[in-house]
């Protein structure tokens, strides 16, 4: 586990590039760990990258295509002659290689698909038609199985015959099918060891198995692997044919990465998923259409204070006090965002709970209204020796911190009940009515003062 | 897979509680899936959570416990008596037990410690001084180990004759201990199938097996497993001996945590975890905590307008644009402090790369900058009909957007490298320095405008 790695990995890459030295290139990116040489490969130029490539052979590039980020290896991909790439492409994971192919445009990839075999190519096809986030885009075709009524020596001496086969496998289970290809059974390892030679794989299987079926989502998969303590789950098509594996490890991964998508998207990274590496103009444009959006709903948000001007001018210290009642409105709603989305993956809420989720929001937003207003209040009185303005300023931010905070604890609610994107849209929703009702609670109530009191100055 | 539930799970726990049936209920809640235990319970009031954990075998409620967040299962072992709470806890799996201890206060702690043997006790109060974050902290120590001069044939005796002891743990791999404990190597269940029966498990384990220490980081472990296609990692300490088994699983969920604590942290929520099910005041409390130094912060940013408030008065227009201004130059820098946060949990990017981001987000800036100045400045030239207030408004924006996505990308970086919680810290301070120079950019470009050219209105 210690790498004491003396030299920066990506000086090392660049130097064996440099000097060709196609051997040792491949033996020093065997020694290095997976993040050394994501780091790696992330600083060289794409032409160096599509260099040390070129210098591998298909089983060490695909290698290195598994650790990359998929964006990457996709452009790299495309970099090269179409052969080349079916000939990497043949040596990955059956679900890595769906994973980099969807993130090239069908034309392309249908010239990289043309140089596999017509069947290969067709697996790869069908797997590309699943959602990523689906046990068909989740599952790998890696599996052993035996039929059922094959014998537990005859299994014992299969594995003693081939175990040379499987050394980089690590097999779990075998499964046991019928002769039509229906799954019928699985049977662990430690069965076989358990069980007399002579039975049939049939006989000691354990039947009645949990399935899934290609469409089966990551959330019923994250769900059935909290349940139960497999290692991977079948997955079986409508008439019982086995298809593949879930892993446990793969839903949890891809459980990873959706949380990590869905912060990326409430912070305006459109897609989810943005490198550094990636081309300015495609990195500015994904930020901009999410930026666009949110300046126009600024301008409209902003508009109240346009139909305000009167009372601004009258009383001008507020012009303080907006951005922050906007700022401080948009804080506290983004906490109940945040809370109900976490309680949507944990399972703890659901969307139909609107009303129970606003009450507990409620109540919250209210003492905390109260403590921000007070605080926002007393700064504005001691500064201008105005209580009235300490009221205007004071009482709108404790009665928008609780439209927020109710607001914010709902709105993902809402959304996803509509089928929309939480992650995405919560957020920008959000701060435009608390921004409008924000300005307009301050500017009225100041309004209301000056004509009542005409104390504000 | 498939849970036809026409009942909703938290009506019918009510009702199996009212009615007191306790066979019924310890059924029911083993036919509900993870999920759905932790909706249902999290619905029942604290009172009835107790009532049903005293009706169920401490071995179903030790289930229960391990579905539930941490912090629910600690109130609920406050609310009985420590022997009840000890014979609970004895029936949880090693890590589960000491992440509910670690939510406890250590008095209450000790106390329920007391019922356990010496032994069991000095295992868990061990298990508690790890963080949660390292080796020690997710291993378990639950696993099968033989001496090295064990035979084959031994070891498969002793599955056939005790294989029901262990018919819920999945066995991927015995580990193979020296007389004195420490470890000498690892034997995979298919070997023990491929190897001669006489064979002894010294000649058959694999040697100089990879291993980990109590204090390895998550990190590093995440990093281990994404290199490595292994089950689990043994633990050893200083003096090698085996302490127990990370597993892959367990380091990925622990993963997915870290994910989403971070992500709640950055929205604000301190310490990484709300349950709506927590006390409103201590929900309160600790937003506040977060909300309070923001609105302080805020106030700061907010005494440029007031230093400014002449030129305000002069173009009280531009109080349409300051919350503008200071919204969406936090929008823009959010995004890059998003991506840096992937970056860094990627590996892609280094604490030491402050000018390499810096320079990629100052180009992404400068034309996001621009294209969002334009539309600013625009807007506000449309509605005043004024030129100048587009370019003051505009250039302002389109500056300060620069400054927000550079300053955005590298101050997570900053503060990671000095030890500081980028999660929880980035914000505040990116928006309190770009509120700051937006609005000072805004009002001091104006009031160059207006000694100039006494033109804007």
């Amino acid at each position: 586990m210690e790498h004491t790695q003396v030299i920066d990995p990506k000086e090392r890459l660049q130097f064996l590039l440099e000097h060709n030295a196609s051997e040792e290139l491949a033996s020093y990116l065997d020694e290095l760990s997976s993040q050394e040489v994501v780091y790696a490969m992330s600083h060289l130029s794409r032409t160096d990258q599509s260099k040390l490539i070129a210098m591998l052979s298909p089983e060490d590039a695909a290698d290195v295509f598994e650790e990359i980020p998929e964006s990457q290896a996709a452009d790299l991909l495309l970099d090269m002659e179409s052969s080349d790439a079916a000939a990497i492409l043949q040596e990955m994971e059956s679900d890595d290689q769906a994973d980099v192919l969807m993130e090239i445009e069908s034309e392309d990839a249908e010239e990289i698909l043309a140089q596999l075999s017509l069947e290969d190519a067709a697996d790869v096809r069908k797997r590309t038609s699943y959602e990523w986030d689906t046990a068909g885009g989740l599952m790998i075709t890696e599996y052993l199985s035996f039929h059922a009524d094959e014998s537990v020596e005859q299994v014992i001496h299969y594995f003693r015959t081939h175990g040379d086969e499987f050394e980089d496998l690590h097999i779990k289970y075998v499964y046991v099918v019928s002769r039509t290809g229906s799954l019928e059974g699985i049977v662990q390892m430690q069965s076989l060891l358990m069980a007399a030679p002579h039975a049939t794989l049939s006989s000691i299987a354990l039947k009645n198995i949990l399935t899934c079926y290609e469409h089966t989502s990551l959330d019923e998969l994250g769900d059935f692997f909290d349940t139960y303590d497999f290692y991977g789950v079948p997955v079986i098509s409508e008439d019982g044919q086995m298809l593949g594996i879930v892993l446990r490890k793969n839903v949890l991964e891809a459980y990873a990465e959706q949380v990590s998508i869905e912060h990326m998207e409430s912070q305006g990274i459109v897609g989810g998923e943005e490198l550094r590496t990636m081309p300015v103009l495609l990195r500015s444009r994904r930020r901009l259409s999410w930026l666009v959006v949110n300046i126009l709903l600024n301008i409209l948000a902003a508009s109240v204070i346009a139909f305000h001007q009167d009372t601004l001018s009258s009383v001008i210290a507020l012009a303080v006090f907006l951005p922050i009642i906007s700022d401080m409105s948009g804080c506290s709603g983004f906490q109940a965002v945040a809370v109900t989305m976490r309680e949507l993956s944990l399972g703890t809420v659901r969307t139909s709970e609107l009303l129970r989720v606003w009450l507990k929001e409620v109540s919250v937003g209210l003492i905390n209204g109260l403590v921000l207003g007070a605080l926002i209040g007393v700064a504005a009185w001691l500064w201008k020796g105005n209580v009235y303005l300490g009221f205007v300023v004071g009482g709108a931010l404790a009665i928008n911190t609780v439209l927020a905070v109710s607001l914010g604890g709902i709105i993902p609610l809402i959304l996803k009940r509509f089928g929309a994107d939480p992650a995405l849209a919560s957020g920008p929703i959000l701060t435009t009515v608390t921004d409008m009702m924000g300005f307009f609670l301050a500017l009225t109530f100041a309004s209301i003062m000056l004509n009542t009191t005409g104390a504000i100055h």
